[in-house]
Order: structure tokens, then C-alpha cells, then sequence
């Protein structure tokens, strides 16, 4: 049986452990980026080393940032007695595309998920009601993921912050925009119903 | 509106530039290496430059090799009355899995689409035609892709090494194994029909 060269097998093998991405695109990439010009390759080599490099987590919210403190924190344009809860970075981003919310944030660093280990102290949770304690806030919202572990880590987080003079709010849940009403499962259409709104 | 730190949207960019990576996939899989070990962001990186660094076209056939002939054109346990004729590196694998073939190979790095400016002098057919001429060919099997671009290109392929003593063939088109007749195209079902054998 033929065998690649060494160097094309680790490059496939780097890239297989990449989240979603399976032998066979890892092969299919690999293989791109052994046609692809030498510059493009630089670039991409270049730019894994330079971001797991310079990128770490805020100190204050655990953002990912390239300084101290990130660019949020920093801001001196934003509402900081509302905190927003999330369990990851990226969550971030999709929170601020919606264009509107204007608040500070915490990031968790993922859920509470004891199966597979990951507990209380394994969350930054204590930073949040640190924080909670020192910053003047007014509001936290919790905007966890709507599943078994973000539902259960918002209940977590809600009975630890009720004994602080603090508003505690989560995420409307409700059907998502622009999509048909017979396509919306029934747990979110009970969702729905029960959060109905006069109109 | 909150921008990602510079490194950050640096290897989004990068990640994008990979085929099928969208700019939401090449999110997700830069905060996963914003996440990962620094080993394992160091591999990747490592990997990337090694292999397009050490990685180039065999000299015979045009296979992917860090040597200056690949494996199998050096290889001595091969057929080499034989050459199997096809698009891309990757094509090299997909035989090689059947564990049907044993002959050489000749990658064309590409196929005929004077739409895309690829014309035949940009294909490998010059080389092809010289080691028909060179070596003791006895059969060259034209595996190119069965699409528009990969007939066009077999058929011009023909055309030329029609006046050398040598025998072509093209694989058999046919059902695919494993699938519901149900499911098979109507020109997969006709090429099948046309192709039949003897039982």
C-alpha cells in the first residue's frame, strides 16, 4: 500500500484535530494547501502561531484580547452597571451583532457539565460575583446557551448573585426570527407561548 | 461595534482562504485554536510550513513527494507497463484505497476548461506523451474525473496518444456499490445499461 510523505501525514493529522473537520476534508485541505502559493501557506502558519501567542484571556471578563484588559473593558463608551453572562468568547460576537446591547460582559469559559467534569470552580464564576460585589452593577444578564448545561449553569449562577442587590435577567426565549411558525419545535413554541407579550 | 484583536482577524482570514471554510466556520475553528494547547497550536503551524516547504512534484509522474521521484515511481514491486492517467494528487489515494491497482501513475494537475484559461499546455499531457514514447508502456487507463472538464480532457488525451503502439483505456462508468438502484442518476443508469456484462 502506497503512503504519503511523512510531512503531507502530520499536516492531515493537524488539521483532523481541528472541531468538524474529518479525515477526509483534513486530506482535501491538506492538499490545498500544498498547491496553494508558498505566501498563503506563510499566512496561515504565521497568523495559528501569532494569534495562540498574543491572544489571552481579559483579566476583568475573560474576553479574549491581545493587551491586559480587552477592548470592551476598556471602553469607555459602554454602560458598565449591566453584565452580560456568557459561556464562551464567541458568544460575545454574536451579541454584538445584534447591535443592541451596549454593556460590559463575563465570559464563563464554558458550562457546568459534571459528566464530563467540569464543576463550579472550573467556571469563572467567582470572578463574576466578584465583580458583582466591586463594580457598581445594576444588572446581570444571564445569556447562557439554551441547553441542559447553559439552563442549568444560569440556575447555578442566579441562586449564588440573589443574596446581592442585583437584578438578575436571562435571554428572551421565544421563535427565532424570519423562519416559518410550522418549522418551530414544540419546546420553543411552549416557550413562546408562556413569554407571550401584549401587542 | 466591537472588533476581534488584530492576530484574531488575521487568522480568521487565513482559516477562510481554505476550500469549503466559510467565514463562520473559519470563526469557529480560530477560537478553537485560541483555546487549544500551545503544542497543539505549534504543530499545526509547523506542519503547514514543513509540508508545503518539503512537498513538491515528482519529476515522472507529478505526485506529491518530498523525495525527487515519489514512492511509486521508485518503486520496484510495481507494474510499470502500465500508467494510470489522472487529475490531481488526491485521485493517487482514492485508487491506491481500492487495492485493485498495482502500475504507475501520471497526475495532469488538473483538467481541460478553456473557460478557466486551463488549456493543454497547462496539464502535464507533454510528459505523459514522453513516457509513453520512453518507457515500456503497454496500457495507459485514463481515470480522469467523469465530469464535463475530465471527458473533454480524456477524450483530447486519446486523440493524441492515438498514433503510439499502446492500448487506452478509460475506467468503467456503472452504479455505483453499496446504493439503492433507486437513488442512481438517469445518465449513471444509462452508462450502467450501456456498459453490460455478460453475467
Amino acid at each position: 500500500m502506497y503512503n504519503l510523505p511523512e510531512s503531507v501525514e502530520n499536516l492531515i493529522n493537524a488539521l483532523s484535530m481541528l472541531p468538524g473537520i474529518g479525515p477526509k476534508t483534513a486530506q482535501r485541505l491538506a492538499f490545498y494547501i500544498l498547491k496553494s502559493p508558498v505566501d498563503e501557506a506563510n499566512f496561515l502558519s504565521d497568523s495559528v502561531i501569532s494569534a495562540r501567542e498574543s491572544i489571552r484571556p481579559c483579566v476583568i471578563c475573560g474576553n479574549f484580547t491581545d493587551k491586559e484588559e480587552c477592548n470592551i473593558c476598556r471602553s469607555q463608551e459602554r454602560d458598565r452597571e449591566i453584565i452580560c453572562v456568557v459561556e464562551n468568547p464567541q458568544d460575545i460576537l454574536a451579541i454584538e451583532s445584534s447591535g443592541e446591547y451596549n454593556g460590559l460582559f463575563h465570559v464563563l469559559m464554558g458550562a457546568l457539565s459534571p459528566l464530563d467534569g467540569i464543576n463550579p470552580e472550573d467556571l469563572r464564576i467567582d470572578e463574576l460575583v466578584g465583580r458583582v460585589k466591586k463594580e457598581e452593577i445594576k444588572e446581570v444578564i444571564i445569556a447562557t446557551d439554551p441547553n441542559v448545561e447553559g439552563e442549568a449553569t444560569a440556575a447555578y449562577i442566579k441562586e449564588i448573585l440573589n443574596k446581592y442587590p442585583v437584578k438578575i435577567t436571562h435571554l428572551a426565549y421565544g421563535i427565532p426570527m424570519g423562519g416559518n411558525l410550522e418549522y418551530a419545535d414544540g419546546v420553543t413554541l411552549g416557550k413562546a407561548l408562556e413569554g407571550r407579550r401584549e401587542f
